[in-house]
């Protein structure tokens, strides 16, 4: 995933990629229309012209974005979260991986360790997307495994229980010193926390009361806006009325967006890459396992 | 506990799951009443009608906007960090399970600290919910023990106190190297941590003097704001009013309710459904204790 | 410590308990009587009627909530972290009881140990009030000790000597496994953290200018406001003043309460309750200790 | 790094250094050009003289406030934490050097180990800056491990893998005591969790949609703000318009910067001088593995 | 350090101690001096009189508000972790000594440790102000150590390598347990922690640029303030406008000082009143180990 610059500031007016315009789009011609009627009646009689000042929509607009914003925040705070288990899975798969050359006395163990670690990966990111993970176990695990696994409610949890019970074989036959054992279990430890700390993110939304509060109260105000501003915008009133509902529309479905991190949308984690990057440099580890530790080539200096 | 995508927006406008509206309904009706009598008013003469601007209102507004937006954020996070808490039980309870498997060399020895785990998320629910815990102790603790276990002040500590005992008993029989035993001690403290921090969120509430102070603006200002509306707003100041207020009083509602994350409002912490998931997990893994585990199958790849 | 529902929002409008208003009830008074002022010369010629208008007013009430919600977020931080803080401190106190009798294989070393559990909360209590420890340590240690103890700047940090004096005696008698003795001193580096963390936090308050400005800020804008308000509001000026203020001060007078959180106001922590329920705990393990632990009773399930 | 202070208020207004006017020079020239055109129309009559009033602008300001505080907190909280991450491998690399002097028994290993530290600091900089890491690494590895460093995705965790290996070959030759290898091991992991942190912040921004939606509002509001402005105004109009564009271009176009903490503006974080204080410190330790410890000199006190 | 209670609210409106009036005094004089302008110009015709009217002032304000809020919080934030921080250098030296009498079983080699560490804290408190720290030094350190520490870049992590140095020896010469090592070897990790997160806070501000905004924008709204509300507020328009200024120049230097914790302001960081506190304490400690641990006095109870 290179590093992607902002673009310049006159394209950016005009991005479409990442965009919530599609959206909202419906929401903003309604807006739109309800500004068009709002002008025209503000120049019949009463009852026709409810005639009221835009004060009530200043300090309520305001107070609303006090609300949107707390909204915001705790949606990104969702999302960053998200983000930062998943960068967890990552560094604990690695370190898995090293510790698994470095203090597994037996390739081959070391190797199966790192084939179970893939797994997790996969099975984890299955797990919180609730897709089928029986493809892309099939490579790492036998087909009892896979049943065995597939049969739980968590199947990664069951994949950690396999790490977990190799480590212990490993422990009896002699090759790795019990006193170097707990800083393996602690990275089977920090896998496990990452999982269930994923799946609270995943199945644990904000209360939905929040959303319905902020929901109901955005489109009440951005509805009524353009009465209280026909009289004294006139023409410009639909114009107006779209470009000031359209920050407040736009954030809060972007807030809709990211509060579940672990969806479809374009702002949501790339899980399917990260899980890819993960297998690629397992893979890796895992063909240093398979040739043997290369020697140590000392450097002169 | 499926995944919940958000519902159309239209139809969010109308949702009535999770709704407060209920618990707020008198005050909007008195709002509006006020409303409407602040209407008639201001076509009487002096003294009926005050006849002041809705100045005030606006600053008055907005700074309870930044006071109301303080509070929520901190029953919000009161909230969330129950909700971590929770889940890590889950994870320490799955942590104890796996390493009990793998750790302890005796499949019996597993077996029951398994069930003093399970022991412990029903403990603990019934702890911060301040019921009874004797039903659902009686599959997994002997009649006496039980008995010296909810005659404490905190039954779930006596639950871990047993577990640690077991564990205790395990080394004197030498079933697990002492040098593994830390792990699974920092398992309980883990466990330790999170019941003493729930019990902390559950007893000490937040400083009342702050709902008390926030309460009393919010009302003051919804009823006094009709009176500052009624001149410039004319005959809709009782729509006008009931929708300033709505926001206000909605949040202010949910603060008070989430702020109290073990309580028994719909946006709690559904404590009985995530101790179930906790035991249908370790029952799995009780169960694996009793087959013996089964041999290792390898993969071929 | 019940759990303490939300009253009733009506009755909540007149509360008593917690509320600040006695506090504030003079610089109330002086606002109103200033607003009676301000409404009065409003009607006489200029230099007694300054006749300015509320827009200055409008601005600066909001800024001045910006700031005031800043400082109210920083004294509550403090109060929690206090809160947290000794939560780790009952958290801690039980691992130590629990593992002295789970991992020290001598029953009166156990009882010792939580002997000196119990004078550690007492100390740190002491401490933090500044108040005298020698009553309430008497219990729990020898009169030399209680001397060496209260000679130096932080008593409960001796505390904490002497029951590493007493694992260490412990660990030189074989009566301790000296591979679990790091999760026993982890417990009293906790407790330290927590002695250390509570001090730093009693002894080291807010920026006094902080409370300065905002002080200097909040009065003058009280005090100038109903000026701003007389030709616009009229006769109901001290009324309308008093009510814009009430939040101002009170907020600010409830910050100055809760960022000392180890005082004597109603929303101070408890600590005496707290260090109570502390002794009641370990004094139960205590029994234990000296009953020798009871045979596990097994269940049949 | 020497501390720099606050240059004196009046020179400050005039700084040039860290401005980032050039960068928004054309976006304020516009808004001026804008708020002449706006001056003059305000004289024609309609359709020219679109004349509205200020009200609209005022209270979309102020949410637009809201939001672009929200973006500049986010953008501000990533920058600090890729400052902290790299405060960690300042810690750690120093912590695995010390360590590697007193607890390794070989003052060539040490030595070698050291050397991996710096190159770990080196590739982890080449690595976020996405430049060619083979100069900087060349005096601390042979040329083989260096082609099989740089093949692999993130060669600073290949380099962590040579460092573990170096160890595991100094536990097999006895030079290091079993039981003190784990605190070594955790260096590691913490260097690992710095490296995978960075990587992280470096290769996921922010939602790009956040930026578009701020970034377009901003521009329409500076836009749009000359033509609400110019009957209030008058002839300062675009002078007004211009100072009140300017927090808000500046300050999102910072936030673009800084949400980058690894890019090439000069408020980035100095990488390239942070690993040259690394690599002067660790030689500093290299230098004393060579000479061997010096004995220690007694203080007579 | 004996906690201060605030000052009753009328003397801390004129309270001195620690007021930044002295430093903003001219800035205020200026506003001021361009009020009294203002309202002398706002009598005279075009194009001495501007005319225009505080609606742009209004919102800007707010604005700024939001904008120095989130500048203030952050410095604020970096002042709370500095003090955090020499938290921990206060109670992992207190840790360290107290385990150096209990783990290590050679009271000449605790007494070196805790001399250590006391050296450790006057290296950093020198090192975070920049001074020497030679004296300091002296009763600690042999000259030839000394020498050795101040020639590298960071005394006291020179010095935590003395303190590793000794406790590799004590390693050797079999006074302390090898399972007993890491524990303390934890200390020494935080000890390290706490500097080069201190160094990071020291060397590393904010960015500049977000000052240079600021400070820029605080500057042009207050002096161009009184110009928009001479012609509502009149004779008052000085004084109105110094009082709007106040808390904006207050809490922008008030943010200025205390970014920088260890300056020399008097809200900076009390260090030298913490080395004195933490050399007190240890000073007690190394007393013990020379009179050898006195035997433990048994409490009847």
């Amino acid at each position: 995933m290179p590093r992607q610059p902002h673009p310049h500031w006159f394209r950016m007016l005009f991005a479409v990629r990442g965009s919530v315009l599609p959206r909202i789009a419906l929401q903003l011609f309604l807006t739109f229309a309800m500004g068009c009627w709002a002008m025209y009646a503000s120049t019949l009689p009463w009852p026709w012209n409810l005639g009221y000042t835009p004060a009530p929509f200043g300090f309520l607009g305001v107070s609303l974005a006090v609300f949107l914003g707390f909204r915001n925040s705790a949606a990104y705070d969702r999302w960053w979260e998200a983000r930062k288990l998943w960068g967890l899975v990552v560094i604990n798969t690695r370190s898995l991986g090293r510790e698994a050359l470095s203090l597994v006395d037996s390739p081959a163990r070391a190797r199966r360790l790192i084939g179970l670690s893939i797994a997790f990966a996969h099975a984890m990111r299955h797990r919180l997307q609730e897709t089928d993970a029986r493809m892309a176990l099939a490579p790492w695990l036998a087909p009892a495994d896979i049943d065995a696994v597939l049969a739980v409610r968590s199947p990664p949890q069951a994949v950690l229980g396999l790490l977990s019970r190799e480590l212990a074989e490993a422990r009896r036959a002699g090759e790795v010193n019990p006193v170097l054992l707990p800083a393996m279990e602690e990275r089977i430890g920090q896998l496990e926390f990452a999982l269930g700390s994923c799946e609270r993110l995943a199945f644990t939304p904000m209360p939905f009361t929040y959303a319905v509060i902020i929901h109901r109260t955005v489109h009440l105000y951005c509805i009524a806006l353009p009465f209280g501003l026909a009289q004294t915008v006139g023409l410009l009133t639909p114009v107006v009325t779209t470009f000031v509902a359209y920050p407040f529309f736009a954030l809060e479905a972007l807030a809709q967006e990211i509060e579940d991190p672990f969806g479809e949308s374009i702002n949501a984690i790339g899980l399917e890459e990260m899980v890819a990057g993960i297998e690629r440099e397992l893979r890796g580890l895992m063909a240093q396992a398979d040739a043997g530790q290369p020697p140590i080539v000392r450097v002169a200096g």
